[in-house]
């Protein structure tokens, strides 16, 4: 049994307000690609299909078109579960009228766990899809007493743990935050305080959990409770990260074999630091140029219209940090007695602070001249 | 070949404010049941599914489990397709992975016409299902000069002629306003100025046309082109409609018999009319007392909280006329030179326009009075 791990598709997403749909399609190729070229037996999305519960049209539209490929032209079945970020009934719409095909979508959650049973000739698996919950969803569909997100999972693990699997391996595809893992900037928390965080042992005596929600890809506890990551870089916080899916190959008494198949951006998504003339200059011969860019710029100086200026070399500069001109921390505390000073005295100050070096002696002969001249103006009126 | 033909379900639809959902369960489990009693080969459904084209959950959970009584418990094929209030894209999303379970949802237009064939004991019949479209997008998707909804209309048609049916039956679905069409309040108009409007005889050649949008059940041209109505009244300016479903037999050459089965409501939609104390007391033994009403008050004195009395017998009161109180619309001209009239006379001016009868001389007496009364209490302050 071989199949592909993914998750946080995160279909609509937007960065810094530039639409990712293209790169999403592009990136959502390769893995009906690479699903081809290693002839596995299903594809697992654990959460965050979309990005949110009400999906932008050509969003859906884009979903359709993949599961087609994967499911009806390749006939890869496909198991796809509600994250925290999905619309669960909207998600799952007459998800009981596709299971034929092969396309199972999980959204609300059941009160008795449904395994899904794959084939392969390498042998069988059972696939135990836990759509992600609030705690009070677990205990109002379960009719229990639960009160944290660790306790509603372990309720659930429960029905897997018991139900019998007549020998077969227990692969668990579960939306939620363990204990340890490593977080990115794009990441909704699931609650606030750290009351969503799950002991990774919960999980230890399954085959394998495929996990979604962390956006890079890790394992906690075992190599075999596994996040596969985005397939995207959804924020700056993730430019050292390299994106990809799982592929997972079980043998028939639950043995892991797992490889990461990398996975390469239409574009980037990296942070640039320098002066404005020497990025446009590097930038010329740059084949990377087309990447999304934070731009952090250490000039000194005051510089007009420097995204449109960095736009004509990177077209896709979505932000940009002024840092030559960032205060040091350390210096931002105004004193009051600054009042009492003369305007000279006050504006080193300011200038230092702004520019985290003092005035040259030039420099501030140039301002006393400046203030003279201005005083000698509003005599004159 | 015996089906269904409904259409105009609008699920998650409000009538003023108050959400019709319990209304549309009940009325879409009465259409499962006449279904099931009537042995039908399919259902049809001919656009405006949903309200709005991002339908609330509730309704789509609603959809969902009509769908899966039909689809999956009673094993009967449906057949829905997008009307202009329907988001198509979203409508049909993973819709090709539905085709072997018997659901067809057809949502954005394709640019060569379907057919889903259809088959039962007394004979097969081919079904051409056209979603709502504007005739710009009917240019764009199958690249023609069309400028109105009638030249879309009959492109699209051109395809059903023109296709070999091998003898079979047609049917088409379509939502459209055929010209001639009686309207109701809670249409959305396709176009403005009447740009809409396509002549029934473009559907004289078909076996059956099952057309949704207007809400009333009525025939255009021939009996076999038809619309089936909403389900449920969804403006007071439907008190009168009877809302049903229509039953289609066809026989193996065509020939079409059709009979109306009644839907009944779970509370009628019904204006009632008279003074207040009168209505209060007929509410008491009003078995319908229910229903979602339009009250019109003909009492020509003040209420106060007329709302909330008449809610203590009928719950769902959801709007209310004071047609007692209201100008006739000929009186309502105010002329400038009743300004210089004095007061009384203004007043009595007033009287008569809102009360729609002149001042009795007692009440003029009064009014007198009352205004003396009040220079008075002036004249001290």
């Amino acid at each position: 049994m071989k199949f592909i791990h993914t998750s946080d598709w995160h279909i609509g997403r937007q960065l810094h307000n530039q639409s990712l749909l293209d790169d999403q399609r592009h990136v959502l190729a390769q893995i009906i690609e690479l699903a081809k070229a290693h002839q596995v037996d299903a594809i697992v999305v654990a959460g965050d299909i979309y990005d949110r519960s009400v999906p932008p049209a050509n969003a859906v539209a884009l979903l359709d078109d993949v599961l087609n490929q994967v499911v009806n032209e390749l006939g890869i079945p496909a198991i796809l579960i509600a994250g925290n970020h999905d619309g669960h009934e909207r998600l799952a719409f007459a998800s009981r009228q596709m299971l034929s095909s092969g396309l199972h979508i999980i959204g609300p959650l059941s009160d008795t766990v449904r395994p899904i049973k794959l084939t392969s000739a390498s042998g069988d698996a059972l696939f135990y899809p836990l759509p992600y919950v609030e705690p009070a969803t677990v205990g109002h569909v379960l009719d229990c007493d639960v009160s944290s997100h660790e306790e509603a999972m372990a309720t659930l693990l429960e029905q897997v743990t018991e139900h019998d699997s007549q020998g077969l391996p227990k692969v668990v595809i579960s939306h939620c935050f363990l204990d340890g893992g490593s977080e990115s900037d794009s990441e909704r928390p699931l609650s606030i305080g750290g009351a969503d965080k799950i002991a990774p042992q919960l999980f230890n005596d399954f085959s394998y959990t495929a996990l979604g929600h962390l956006h890079g890809p890790q394992y906690k506890g075992q190599p075999y409770i596994r996040y596969s990551g985005s397939i995207l870089k959804y924020s700056f916080s993730e430019q050292h990260q390299h994106k990809s899916v799982t592929l997972v190959e079980l043998d028939e008494v639950g043995e892991v074999n797992i490889e990461l198949l990398p996975l390469t951006p239409l574009r980037d998504v990296r942070i640039i630091e320098g002066e404005l003339a020497q990025l446009l200059a590097d930038g010329v011969n740059d084949p990377q140029r087309d990447d999304y860019l934070m731009v952090r710029l250490s000039d000194k100086s005051a510089i007009l219209d420097a995204m449109g200026k960095l736009r004509t070399v990177y077209p896709n500069v979505l932000h940009l940090e002024r840092t030559g001109l960032m205060a040091q921390t350390e210096q931002l505390a105004i004193r009051s007695d600054h009042i009492k000073k003369g305007e000279l005295a006050m504006f080193t100050d300011f200038f230092s602070q702004v520019a985290g070096e003092p005035m040259s002696e030039e420099q501030q002969q140039l301002m006393a001249e400046l203030l003279d001249s201005l005083h000698k103006a509003e005599d004159c009126q």
